[in-house]
């Protein structure tokens, strides 16, 4: 779908889910949410069978010599504000930890943003924990602001 | 759907739009961002009709004495992380400008988280901008922590 040197994004296939959680998993923050399991909890295979027929949801993975190394959930809403534009939520960006500081994390993000314009959003919004500094930089340095606080509630 | 006192929640309908986009002009950030016509730009019209079919998306309303006095969008979304659960994505939140301090938001606010949970959520999210430190101190009050930075870009 796009791609420069050897980084070819697609869509996320079923085969992808074992790949990505361990991208999930393989994190200070993400450790403790994910069951990295063989075979993985059914429950994964559930929600990505979800938001795999889901029309708002593009969950994307960036692959490099046909290894998956980096994922990204972006999600289009409509919404009445900003006279009637769609806004896009960007998720779980993650690179795999032995493949940073390569641009991965970089085209995925690029292609999102470009990916809401042309489906005619008028705001990009994602969040990110107040702890990761290092992506707060990232982000900034790929035209986002850190305009927001992110509030959140976990059960 | 809910209520106590004199506040009752219900979806939003078409004939609330104007109302609703009446709100988000009412507002410092907003003001700039709508485009309050009589009759309303049909954009707004063709939001709501694209929101109030999909089955992520809950637009409600809070109505007292028959009139519209706030509103909250609520997004559920499907995604891989935390085994697979949704999560809840608030947007929208506005209370009528003279209905204030008299636990509308409040209101809608709970109803979201519970709604939330009810559909399985692990995870409730939303972005309130960086100046609204007063509506950082009501999500706080209603559970919510400032645990994330929200980055934006707006087209």
């Amino acid at each position: 779908m796009s791609g420069n040197s050897s980084i070819t994004l697609r869509r996320a296939r079923r085969d992808d889910v074992a790949t990505i959680i361990a991208m999930l998993a393989d994190d200070r923050l993400g450790s403790g949410r994910e069951q990295l399991e063989d075979p993985l909890p059914s429950s994964y295979y559930k929600a990505f069978e979800t938001l795999d027929r889901d029309p708002n949801i593009q969950l994307m993975v960036a692959e490099e010599g046909g290894l998956v190394v980096g994922c990204l959930q972006l999600c289009i809403l409509p919404g009445l504000s900003s006279q009637g534009a769609s806004r896009a939520l960007i998720e779980d960006v993650r690179v795999a930890s032995h493949r940073r500081s390569r641009g991965i994390g970089e085209q995925l993000v690029q292609w999102a943003v470009a990916e809401a314009r042309a489906k005619g959003c008028r705001l990009v919004e994602l969040l990110t924990h107040a702890t990761r500094v290092d992506a707060q930089r990232f982000y900034t340095r790929l035209g986002l602001k850190a305009s927001h606080v992110g509030m959140t509630v976990r059960f």
